[in-house]
């Protein structure tokens, strides 16, 4: 796993890139995330509710075009939390691969219970990171 | 423009398809969001700092990868707004196409300087929807 720098301009003071430790640690702290996905040839993105598990995110979904696009090819994540007060804050991107999760140990099964959005959603799938890379973001003042 | 079910389950009592104005609304009041877009064949997604201008959306760029794959094929653009103690939220989704902004009257002008975010990026970049959708997500007690 490499540290991503994809399409971020980093200003000097207001734009700090993060190491992927501290993205993981600020995905762990969150439960809401958006996946980015390719649909028929044009991108799509869906907020799904996720948890941590290991370097991986997992979430629920049920039969349909994000479980299928989410399966087929690469995928995104990002995460984010954006003060529109302070305008500072962090985001987080990763890219990698889904699959459907398999993997039902008692620790597995506990993350993964505590998902909350949409409980009848019956596939819990499984992201392997390939990139992780964030920034923050500090606002400089005028 | 019509409206969107993309993706969306909707369970009776939990998942509420918006109205195209209700969304356009909640877009109005928020001041980030994702842009997702193709690059390289894969899904990327870039959050962004955003105002609405008519029924499109304007954000700020740099040259490079974002403004490059957003003006060259479809985009999505995702907002939302989910609060973790409630467990409930909606999110809007915004399918369209993206160019650099050349209409400069001086109303498009006070909108784009409310822009905030990374005041060095030149482009400014439109968003025109093609289809706009969103839901509202309501906690269904266990």
């Amino acid at each position: 796993m490499r540290l991503a720098r994809v399409g971020f301009v980093v200003h000097p003071g207001a734009m700090e890139v993060l190491a992927v430790s501290e993205c993981l640690e600020l995905l762990a702290g969150e439960e809401v995330g958006r996946l980015g996905v390719i649909v028929s040839g044009r991108p799509e993105i869906f907020p799904v509710n996720y948890v941590v598990d290991g370097n991986g995110i997992l979430f629920r979904t049920a039969e349909g075009t994000k479980l299928d696009a989410a399966t087929r090819g690469a995928v995104v994540f990002e995460v984010d939390h954006l003060d529109r007060d302070t305008r500072s804050g962090w985001s987080v991107i990763v890219h990698g691969h889904a699959a459907v999760y398999t993997h039902f140990d008692s620790a597995a099964m506990r993350r993964a219970s505590s998902l909350w959005w949409d409980t009848p959603k019956a596939h819990l799938v499984r992201i392997t990171p390939d990139v992780i890379g964030g920034r923050r973001l500090r606002h400089a003042p005028p």
